[in-house]
């Protein structure tokens, strides 16, 4: 993770956001080329096929049903279709005659009812086919498959098909040919920051296979942890780990695990930066002095490899041989982002090695390293990975770009024959609501790029390097507690991103999809939803959750950088049990208000006043019940002023609904009450100091100012006029003043 | 799992249940000898301390909280140290300015709140020290132990001691001294029926060492799956685990784990029945010809090794050899239960050698095998264990014998010079309530033995080999989603039983502490609660689950062995996903109701009155809101009559309550529904085929009738009486019949 750099990207994505947020309503716009809206919005298919039919009639589920896996498949493939059998009869309750299928046992069912078949067994590799076909009809269903991959997608995809309706279970009639727009779909977890257990990695990957993602992206060290056994350099794990790592053995279970679900397994070793953990161990190949001790901040550190001593390659050379043969996949991830260059400006050794090479900046040293890495990995068979600052001009044109930053680099590089990646747009970490991911295409019509990117227009030969994206699940502020409530439900989003046609984009039908998709990943044994409750319990004190899930439903973490300002409010051993672990982003209930408002003002019904009444009239008396609650657990006070303000704004809110005008003064009383609350909110967002509020903010604020405005369209004209102007007065200030 | 056996146990036990049941309210009047019940009545201390005594005052908490390791000690404490800190901190909320300590890195901390001191280091055996003395003052704490594992039995305590009021939180003053009353407290987790995946057993352990328990017994192969890696004998999981088995790396990595919190590992390798999996892999050494082949039932099967093949001792031989090296612990238990005899008696073979021996019963040639076992266990200087069924005459001495059956065989067992331990009244998959466990002592005082067990009065020397007792989770219905919510909270009561002072008993304190204990079993990661939800969730199919929140608040699972009547209505890969696996023992709503209508009926209060009602009125509305639901979710029509039964109940109650006095018309009427009611469920817990009310029962149905009752005693005494007579008449005939 990229802090000081990300103080900058963080206004940027601030603006991004609100430039985004009133784009949205045109964008919900289906577009013409996109697959039949009416066919999807009858089903709940996520990631969304490349070809969907619908044909008449449905499949009728029974206790019989049975399915055949044709001669030939590996264990991968049974197991799969095990898998398959025991999820679909613990929806149903309808215990399936069929029992236990393997491959020692063969058992040919005469007659199946589903008929599975792969014409030969997939490469864990990228390019690799993942390409279905499923039939379902009244009678038999028939799924076909290049590679058995395609053929695990394909039982996905039907798994997500099951409707019911009050005669029973069943499967609707359908053709689907599908396959992905992307060969690259990644899930990066970062280990590093907080040790990820092999239990979350293997439930993340089981939730990455439901979403047919393929790629898992392993961030195995950082300033904070090394977090994999070295047999040539046991220190790394014996002084820098805390006693948190992955054994080797783990590790192979880990990349077994993923090629059962058909998922690569990418190592990534950061460097020549984001080094501290390795120092720690070996400080002899350090820029600095030394001794060297654990980080437990967030943030870019200075502890940097010395890449002016010999040493420090004939180290990474007998590492990297070792993880290289750890690891089958072929792509091998070395970081090289955010080196500040300060021990390096600072150690004369360098410096004169520097001067005597003719490298006029770090980054130039910084290259040298690169270019002399990539023999490394070279040797090894692999094909070297960084982020996107590799990209300078001397780096071989081996290396492939990773984008985060911002999606320039990905189109710069692409452009210059690169194959590249995206993962600007898809930082989980940040929390912002999975719309945001959705909007982010790797690859959008030219006449969407913008100005800037433009220049890269790229020829079909030079598309085709941009491989896909990843989510990047960066952990300075996750534990293993709240992981999948960061990666999920919002990464399937971004799945159906990089799987499903372009055109595939209307936001109420992913968010209206992405609600069962969340379930069924609770079910498939994430814990997104279980561990919110945990954690509320917690706060609690082991009584009634019942106010704090209402709170709950309404508020969301700080976004962007700000939760943690500075980096250093939490520490990696801080308490990660309180609000704004157990809220997440797209609070359902704030979600859900803000759209009836939005519907509302624009034309009233009764139906949506009576909702927002039922649900305003909820958050005004709740506050009431947190008292009760807080009374018998102390930890709940830094939300005592939260839980009044929800109150109060939604008192606001009802009064609103029922006022069919206001005077100025009851609309400006109001209007400066909800404006307090939201600059003080703010405060709390740009102080690195107060736990007031639990780093969490309010989601209603907009939305009940829209109804006050409602209530008199003269005074809320003026006001929001105003308001423009002084932004604008702002970003002009600023730009004079040479910031961007 | 013991099913034929256990079809009288069952009846054994449903009339111990109900005996007990009459005499808990005696039971409860607390035993002059206890600990001081006002001091336990202000603390959450489970188990109790053996010795408690409350001072003056509280330490205030706040972030300046520090603790020091004293010099000398092992990693294992540093990190109890650890994980104190965080878990603390996790609930205050406090931020914590202390970080991570370690042995490689020692912090002394100058003038330390708490202070931890351990004399020496524990080993992970049979009667090693776990005492400790705690000291909470107003300014400083003191943890004092002779080995490093009662430091960490201490931590327990002292996290258990944490309170809270307005002003935030504190340890109140105390001074304990405490130690188990017996050396050995297990849990059995039974991986072979349901695989048990490493991360189950690593949070158990979190749960058991939070009880103070210090045995896992590894159930690690039946009939069912054979679930440990043999390098001697791969078969064993290339054929019969279905791939779902512990490495041998696994295991260790388990073992350590448990080490690491005081924690024993004993496995158990089930012979000479309960082999099925053994023989699939290895049929020459059965009694039958074979092949076998895997077993997917519940119950008792006829494979069996062949004790006259010499071969089956050179397998045996190996095979023990191979385990007892990877499993530390001195004791090792070899099964030798629920052997039927009947491939014993159809191998002609078999008969030869039995005759030509002196053999009269398939018991005297188990003996023999038992015999000659001892000698290949002795040999890796291990102590034989053994299910109580290898109790006769001429076994060794040097066997330790598990009662299950009865607690006669554990006072038979130590009156012959006999170790011995206590399963039986622990067999927690029976699903009966935690009070009924919390009344089965190994060693009551003498006045309260049976007539039958007073026959083997003991010795003080003799009572010392009462070694303690084991829970029991036999897994034929249990999956890793639902095996929590069958350990916890329960076994906290047996764990309670086994390390506090005898004369500790007040079931209604114990049931207090008990949800005190349940909830932060969830805070430490036990997925009992949580897991709840997630079944309900898909019953729901991703509705609203309040209504069945409500239901399942009433009802519990069939219990004993009436679940899986026969033991083939489910089968190992059958859906366990249903109703009866979201519920568990002790269903609070029903458990309070039940409290407040005897509180009521023996003296009315008006508030108890207002709950009742409170409660009857939610039960008798939310079968509209369940039918709604179940349009959504055709998988909850089988509980459409037993949601519908609990609102008619619901009904009776309410109009009751209301009445002062009845007629007869009504009190006959009102009677006989919820007979019916009942009689129905009994029906259906005696067949094997039906699975209408989810294999529930509901458990306000007598509360209800004591209600009706109240309406109007005379009807009621008649009724009682009549009742009572038919159950003599009942009983009387059985008795002449040569049952019992």
């Amino acid at each position: 993770m990229r802090l000081l750099i990300k103080i900058t990207l963080s206004l940027f994505l601030t603006v991004f956001f609100f430039a985004c947020k009133k784009e949205s309503s045109e964008q919900n716009t289906t577009n013409s080329s996109s697959p039949d809206k009416k066919e999807f919005a009858t089903l709940n298919l996520m990631p969304v096929p490349a070809a969907l039919k619908r044909t008449e009639g449905s499949y009728r589920l029974t206790k019989t049903f049975t399915l055949n896996v044709k001669d030939g498949a590996e264990p991968r493939l049974y197991n799969a279709a095990n898998t398959f059998l025991r999820r679909l009869d613990g929806r149903t309750g309808l215990f399936f005659l069929q029992g236990v299928i393997s491959k020692e046992i063969p058992q040919t069912v005469e007659n199946s009812v589903l008929t599975i078949s792969a014409r030969r067994t997939g490469k864990i590799a990228l390019y690799e086919d993942e390409s279905y076909a499923l039939t379902v009809t009244a009678e038999k269903i028939t799924l076909d498959a290049v590679t058995d991959i395609g053929a695990l997608r394909g039982l996905e995809t039907l798994l997500q098909l099951l409707d019911s309706d009050e005669n029973g279970y069943y499967f609707p009639c359908v053709e689907i040919k599908d396959q992905p727009r992307f060969p690259w779909r990644g899930l990066m977890i970062d280990a590093s920051r907080h040790f990820m257990p092999i239990d979350v990695l293997k439930r993340n990957i089981d939730a990455m296979a439901a979403m047919k993602m393929n790629v898992l992206h392993f961030h195995l060290c950082d300033n904070q942890g090394w977090r994999i056994e070295s047999k040539v350099y046991p220190k790394l794990t014996q002084l820098a780990s805390d006693g948190q790592y992955y054994t080797q053995i783990q590790i192979k279970e880990i990349i077994q695990y993923a090629a059962d679900h058909g998922i690569r397994v990418m190592p990534e070793f950061d460097v020549p930066g984001h080094a501290t953990a390795l120092l720690v161990a070996y400080p002899e190949l350090g820029s600095a002095p030394g001794p060297y001790v654990m980080e437990r901040n967030a943030g870019i550190f200075d502890p940097v490899l010395d890449p002016t001593n010999e040493q420090t390659y004939v180290f990474l050379d007998k590492l990297f041989a070792e993880m290289a043969a750890l690891f089958p996949d072929e792509y091998f991830h070395i970081g090289g982002d955010e080196n500040n260059g300060v021990h390096w400006k600072s150690n004369p050794k360098i410096q004169a090695f520097m001067q005597k090479n003719d490298m006029k900046t770090t980054m130039d040293l910084q290259t040298y390293f690169n270019n002399r890495i990539l023999k490394t990995i070279k040797k090894q068979n692999k094909k070297m990975m960084g982020w996107e600052e590799i990209l300078t001009e001397t780096i071989s044109k081996d290396a492939i770009i990773h984008s985060w930053l911002g999606k320039e680099s990905l189109f710069k590089a692409a452009s210059k024959g690169y194959q590249t990646l995206l993962s600007n747009g898809y930082y989980i970490d940040l929390m912002l609501p999975a719309s945001e991911h959705y909007k982010a295409d790797p690859l959008p019509p030219f006449e969407e790029w913008s100005e800037k990117e433009k220049k890269y227009k790229l020829t079909p030969e030079q598309e085709k390097l941009i491989l896909g994206g990843e989510a990047t699940m960066w952990a300075e502020i996750v534990t293993p507690m709240t992981v999948d409530s960061r990666i999920w439900p919002r990464t399937a989003a971004i799945a159906e991103r990089l799987w499903s046609p372009g055109a595939v984009k209307d936001e109420d039908d992913m968010y209206r999809r992405l609600e069962v998709v969340s379930f069924r990943l609770d079910e498939l044994g994430l814990t997104h939803i279980k561990n919110k409750d945990v954690i509320l319990r917690n706060l609690a004190n082991g009584g009634n959750i019942h106010a704090l899930r209402i709170l709950a439903d309404v508020i969301e973490p700080y976004k962007v950088y700000t939760r943690n300002n500075g980096g250093l409010m939490y520490k990696s051993y801080s308490p990660f049990t309180l609000m704004a672990d157990a809220t997440s982003s797209d609070a359902k209930g704030a979600r859900v208000f803000r759209k009836q408002v939005e519907r509302y003002v624009a034309s009233p019904t009764a139906e949506d006043k009576e909702e927002m009444k039922k649900s305003l009239a909820q958050w005004k008396d709740n506050h009431t019940a947190f008292l009760k609650l807080m009374k018998g657990s102390p930890v709940l006070k830094q939300l005592e002023k939260l839980s009044s303000n929800v109150s109060d704004v939604s008192s606001i809110g009802l009064e609103a609904i029922e006022k069919s005008s206001s005077d100025e003064s009851w609309y400006n009383e109001k209007t400066a009450f909800i404006k307090a609350v939201k600059d003080s909110s703010v405060a709390k967002q740009h102080s690195d100091k107060t736990f007031e509020d639990g780093r969490c903010e309010i989601k209603i604020l907009d939305a009940i100012q829209t109804l006050v405005d409602n209530t008199n369209k003269d005074l809320s004209n003026k006001r929001i006029t105003t308001e423009k102007e002084a932004e604008e007065k702002k970003r002009k200030e600023k730009e004079s003043a040479g910031e961007h």
